[in-house]
């Protein structure tokens, strides 16, 4: 799996050790989620592993979902932001919400990598595929479930997952041009009125 | 890369010995591929490497296109179905024509398990990846620029190649549910809107 990039800024301010912690954390994370699954690991025996007190994994990530989207290396939480761009609004205002979210994170190189270096492992390391095949849609279907169109919902997460790991397979990790190295706005700005329709608008050409 | 799984079969009603030499072809534009790209890769010494008459890769593959895209693994060439999809008729005729070609794929497990194979082989090696990012879009975009809708046309087939990329990704390389087992209709129905739009329709919200 990948590294974190990030912890380096937000050591920071932190008691010394406070890292090193947070990082034994993560590394009996990942082994725990790769090995049960995410529903089936314990944060109990992930904090052991780690050999730390429990509390300290809801002190530095909050929820168990935290830790798993930490984990893996994703850098954004897909739950939240699903929920925040389904949050009121019809399928245009949705579509310009998610222009605005996927313009700001393809014009960060880093984030791209770092969900690249996830879609690698997930194609590659059977462990790592069972862990995302355990976790999506469940917990985004939890959250977002009551915010969906009609019909397959289950299937509308995937599709709209599908877009994202093809989009970035083809900007990052096929590397193929122009989507390679054109400016963010106008490949957002594509792409995301399929990912709404996929979200809440009519999802075959007959429901139109 | 992944072995052809149709060569048993094709045999029947060969000479002896057609089998190998074209399986001879085929590793010798592999390695010739992989080593020069697509468009450097001469017809002349991948022939020489297989020891074998230039003439005999007319006889079974009939273009460099071809024999590239039965080298990489593809089930099918990608110039054929794009070009028959968009001969004539407009967005809806377009939508419908992708819906049955891509029922007729996601119906043909082999087929989406060679497509897999091919991806995660261009996710893994840069080699791979590089054949790819040579063929695709130049020679789709060759062959079909002038049916494609207005603006960005390569930027619209690498937002066309996404969607499938990511389809194939989440039905058979990760593995997903409810994409993974769910039937071909469906699913092809819903992306099929996607897929036209890329090609043919407005390519963001503000065109419609």
């Amino acid at each position: 799996m990948s590294s974190h990039p990030d912890q380096g800024h937000r050591r920071t301010g932190r008691r010394p050790g406070e890292s090193s912690t947070r990082e034994a954390i993560l590394a009996s994370a990942r082994r725990r989620f790769a090995e049960h699954g995410y529903a089936r690991a314990g944060l109990r025996d992930i904090a052991a592993d780690a050999g730390v007190d429990q509390k300290l994994i809801a002190h530095f990530f909050g929820s168990k979902q935290t830790l798993f989207v930490m984990a893996i290396g994703l850098p954004v939480n897909p739950v939240d932001v699903l929920t925040g761009v389904l949050e009121g609004g019809d399928e245009e205002v949705i579509t310009e919400r998610l222009a605005a979210v996927l313009t700001g994170i393809l014009e960060q190189p880093e984030l791209v990598q770092r969900m690249a270096a996830l879609i690698r492992a997930a194609a590659t390391e059977s462990q790592v595929a069972a862990m995302l095949r355990d976790f999506f849609p469940g917990e985004l279907l939890k959250a977002v479930r009551g915010q969906l169109g009609p019909g397959d919902r289950p299937l509308r997460l995937n599709l709209f997952g599908s877009q994202i790991v093809g989009l970035v397979m083809v900007r990052e990790v096929i590397g193929i041009e122009p989507v390679a190295s054109k400016s963010a706005k106008p490949i957002a700005a594509a792409v995301a009125p399929t990912l709404a329709r996929y979200l809440v608008g009519p999802l075959s050409a007959d429901e139109r």
